[in-house]
């Protein structure tokens, strides 16, 4: 689950309260991931008693500061053991800084992978999420070569590179950026208050309040490499797909009750719901 | 030429210069027609003396308050025996509640088709080249059905609607919105101190500091017949063709010193270059 930060804390909750339901409801063994933020303990305050008020009887904040405390035996026991993971927001490279490389996230893939654990990401929790991380980039009217720095992230995404609070901040010149470094990825432009739901290798689902816009880059001509770096590009043949909140669609099985995606729009997804390799 | 507005006037003045240029050089009849302004001598005055110092020799303003000024055969004559109408910025609502079926209207229409008068508008008035114009439109997040009000503009270009300040005023959702609308036209964004030079049937060009960002919702899928007026649209499938200035494209014959376009922005490109009919 990929939230585009912002989420609703105080009405409906709708976001959070999906989280917990697919984690396993109120009985699942929740961890709350604040290695993204500058203020772990304020971090865990903001979310204990929304969880709590949501019915959710077994969370725990769980933090690393160094690659030492990410390498620790009963920390990675925990992640291990978890339903859900929902890391908070704050800053990508400070996460993955501390995460790269580590058992916490081997830990994180083989929760994954291997027991169905569900992963939530908010903001920079959401912009890790994928292998292709958009780590630095200020918002930009047009785009152009050095707009954007790529990272890696998380990596339970194969094929997307994900972008939060994304018309809020007009983000779509740094998304396209990104984009033409690497057009073989899926740009995925997430809202604030909204949700991206995958169901790895079979259906998508937006929540919330905004819209997510997928941005398809493979058929895009571009001039990227024959420019100089702070040039604005040509991009043509971009695809755009704008799915607001409400929307779902099936991937794989036909289920009667949810429409077919077009042609262009099922490739997008299909790459969008691959997950990446195991790295255990 | 459409221009976003807020074209330079001040430093190499790119884009005036090259409408200077297009309509015949220093000595051409140059009308700068001010209707769409609530202080047409302001805007005048704006003008005069930068297009002076580009060398323009004959340069006059020309105004309509009302209809039976845009009537006036005196002013329609003038018109009639212009090289260049330059129509400066202001609400295309006031320009064209002016000029709708005026003879001044239909002697625009004669000098372009039969004189080939180059017309160039800013801001609003490149908004009212199109034969659909958007009217009205608060900036939005995302799009829906009642963003936009659209409304009959010049009809000079058959199958575009222009948005001006594109992305500094981040007018991609509303652009949208009036493409959920009418998917059969060619959304066509410019950015400030960015003009779109059109040569009827042949070519196109982007000159000034910013990009024009085509917008093709031809193939696209939506949801804009079935949900409320206020309710996020389903967009699926919008082909974008982001142009920065620098861009050239040969629609016709095949300049070999610029590339062809690619199949989608040709498609997109025979659209544009598409004049309205004459309505003489």
């Amino acid at each position: 689950m990929a939230v585009g930060g912002a989420e609703d804390r105080q009405r409906d909750r709708l976001i959070l309260r999906r989280f917990i339901e697919l984690s396993g409801g109120p009985q699942a063994r929740l961890l709350l991931l604040t290695a993204a933020s500058g203020d772990p303990a304020g971090a865990w305050e903001g979310y204990r008693s929304v969880f709590a008020e949501l019915g959710a009887q077994r969370v725990e904040p769980i933090d690393f500061r160094t690659a030492e405390e990410a390498n620790d035996p009963a920390a990675v026991q925990r992640i291990l053991d978890a339903d859900g993971v929902y890391i908070s927001g704050g800053d990508q490279r400070r996460l993955m800084s501390v995460l790269w490389e580590s058992q916490a996230a081997r830990a994180l893939h083989l929760a994954f992978h291997v027991r169905g654990c569900c992963i939530g990401g908010t903001s920079a929790g959401a912009a890790a999420l994928s292998r292709q991380m958009l780590a630095i980039g200020e918002p930009t009217l047009r785009p152009y070569r050095d707009a954007v720095s790529l990272d890696i992230g998380l990596g339970l995404l194969a094929s997307a590179i994900i972008d939060q609070h994304f018309n809020e901040r007009h983000r779509l010149g740094r998304l396209l950026s990104a984009l033409a470094l690497r057009p073989d990825l899926l740009g995925v432009g997430i809202d604030e208050d909204t949700a991206l739901v995958i169901e790895r290798g079979r259906s998508i689902e937006v929540l919330g309040n905004g819209a997510v816009t997928l941005v398809d880059g493979r058929q895009m001509r571009s001039n990227v490499r024959e420019v100089d770096p702070e040039e604005p590009l040509t991009l043509l043949d971009v695809r755009v797909h704008l799915l607001p909140a409400g929307t779902r669609y099936e991937v794989v099985d036909t289920d009667p009750d949810t429409p077919a995606p077009p042609p262009a729009l099922r490739q997008a997804l299909e790459l969008l719901v691959r997950p990446g390799p195991i790295r255990g």
